[in-house]
């Protein structure tokens, strides 16, 4: 119980590091109007848990020099932000409050909610190819990595999968939290091996740690969905069950879906047993499974 | 008259060309929905004319290995195709037609549209970075041209800003353009001098060409939607006059709106001349300004 509060504060530090930091990258010009609602949904908070992943994924494999890193990490932050405003709206999952605040759409209206998803997506990009720290073959294997796990064989194919679910026309739930969650998580945790300068054994485990977390992460996630509080998570709850849709709680009810959980978090552990520095990953992968936010 | 029936046979068989090996990067997996709506609007036609700008330019600077590139060439009509199917979408243009066809939401419904267009725009970037020939410097240099002239400093941007025109809350015509259209064209043309091994200066001049065609272009897509002829044209027309858009006919008038576009194909020629071969090009902004579809 010490631990998971111990992290508890760590992960704060860090979010708040990288509140600090990503503020220097939210970008600025016109139309005015689309600039206000992108930085509206990147400064509404959050717990940053992928570019703090990608950051101590560089850590595990011994990197130092993480400043050289910060704006790639940061981009990942950008593209869950686009998918959160995708996410959100009308036609798809339809949610007002994100994060105890108005969802884009209901702030900027449709259109600029779409462009501002599309815009902080293609700016993902264009900030990691401005990084002149990293060598260019690492770069491109790092937007190789990102785009194939929140592409189509990634997040959107999974998203579309949910999609599909509720409207009775997809049934594979682990197909859904693999592609829609953990294949982002698992990038994340490979690219900060890539840029951490890991040889190719230890990516393969922070891919394979990423990849059991971020399973664990959305069952979780589905678990609070179900049984959390609206006012600690900053959105609605059951809308799950409200909207129809396929959940672990749903098929497997609360208790063994956190039995399984745990198994993903005991196979995140041991993926990292060939890493240098693992105590942080550890906790993370312990907080995310223990966690009421 | 001869040589635009000679450049129209040429674009003619240089899309054939396109759509050939655009078919064997049409990705495929699961869910169906989402790669059937992705295959529909890449396979729904079109001129092509992005690609066709990557490997003419390529050319202009003395590429002659096409097929090293041709990918990175076909990447670009897909953030195209991105970029038509949310133009489409009911909140931002409200089309129901697209090249003589229903729009990608029409079929597949917007969740799914809204998802194909994402997916679509992450996996050019996929694409590129899967490209074993092109050394990884200019890899990152491409992509980081387009994120930018595809992104909030250039198509979104132009694309929110043309939305908010409408709705009276931006009125800068010229800025909409130049965002909207000019400045992806112009990165077509800079990557295709970037990849074709041509050095600063031929970029240089690939980049203005392509901007200056781009402003002609959208010009006469203006007037096209304001005297064309729906069925050639396989879009609806009239559609900006009913949607109150800001167009260069509806400030200037068709005749004087000719001639600027004359005006910009004049310039895009007179940036052509450090180059070696230039006659395609030449025809290609030509036809740009005369095409009637």
């Amino acid at each position: 119980m010490k631990e998971l509060i111990e992290i508890k504060d760590y992960l704060k530090k860090q979010s708040e590091f990288i509140n600090e930091n990503l503020r220097k990258f939210i970008p600025q010009g016109k139309p005015e109007i689309l600039f206000d609602s992108i930085k509206y949904s990147l400064t509404a908070g959050g717990k940053r848990i992928r570019p703090i992943l990608v950051l101590e994924s560089a850590k595990a494999v011994g990197k130092e020099r993480i400043e050289d890193i910060l704006d790639i990490a940061i981009a990942t932050e950008f593209i869950h932000t686009y998918s959160l405003i995708h996410d959100d709206l009308p036609s798809m999952d339809n949610d007002d409050l994100r994060r105890g605040k108005p969802t884009n759409h209901k702030v900027f209206g449709e259109a600029i909610a779409i462009l501002a998803g599309d815009g902080l997506l293609t700016y993902a990009f264009e900030l990691i190819s401005n990084n002149k720290k990293i060598e260019p073959y690492k770069l491109i294997k790092v937007i190789n990595i990102l785009s194939n796990g929140t592409g189509i064989y990634g997040m959107v194919g999974g998203q579309a999968a949910d999609i599909l679910a509720e409207e009775g026309k997809f049934n594979d739930i682990k197909f859904i939290h693999l592609h829609k969650t953990a294949k982002f998580l698992e990038s994340c945790c490979w690219i900060g091996g890539v840029l951490g300068g890991g040889d190719e054994k230890e990516q393969e485990s922070l891919r394979k740690y990423g990849r059991y977390i971020g399973l664990a992460f959305q069952i979780q996630d589905d678990i609070l969905d179900e049984i959390g509080n609206t006012e600690k998570l900053g959105k609605s709850v059951g809308k799950d069950r409200e909207n129809n849709k396929l959940t672990f709680p749903s098929i497997y009810g609360i208790e063994k879906s956190r039995e399984i959980a745990q198994d993903y978090l005991n196979k995140a552990i041991e993926s990292l047993n060939n890493l240098k520095y693992t105590e942080i990953l550890e906790q993370i992968g312990k907080f995310i499974v223990e966690r009421e936010v």
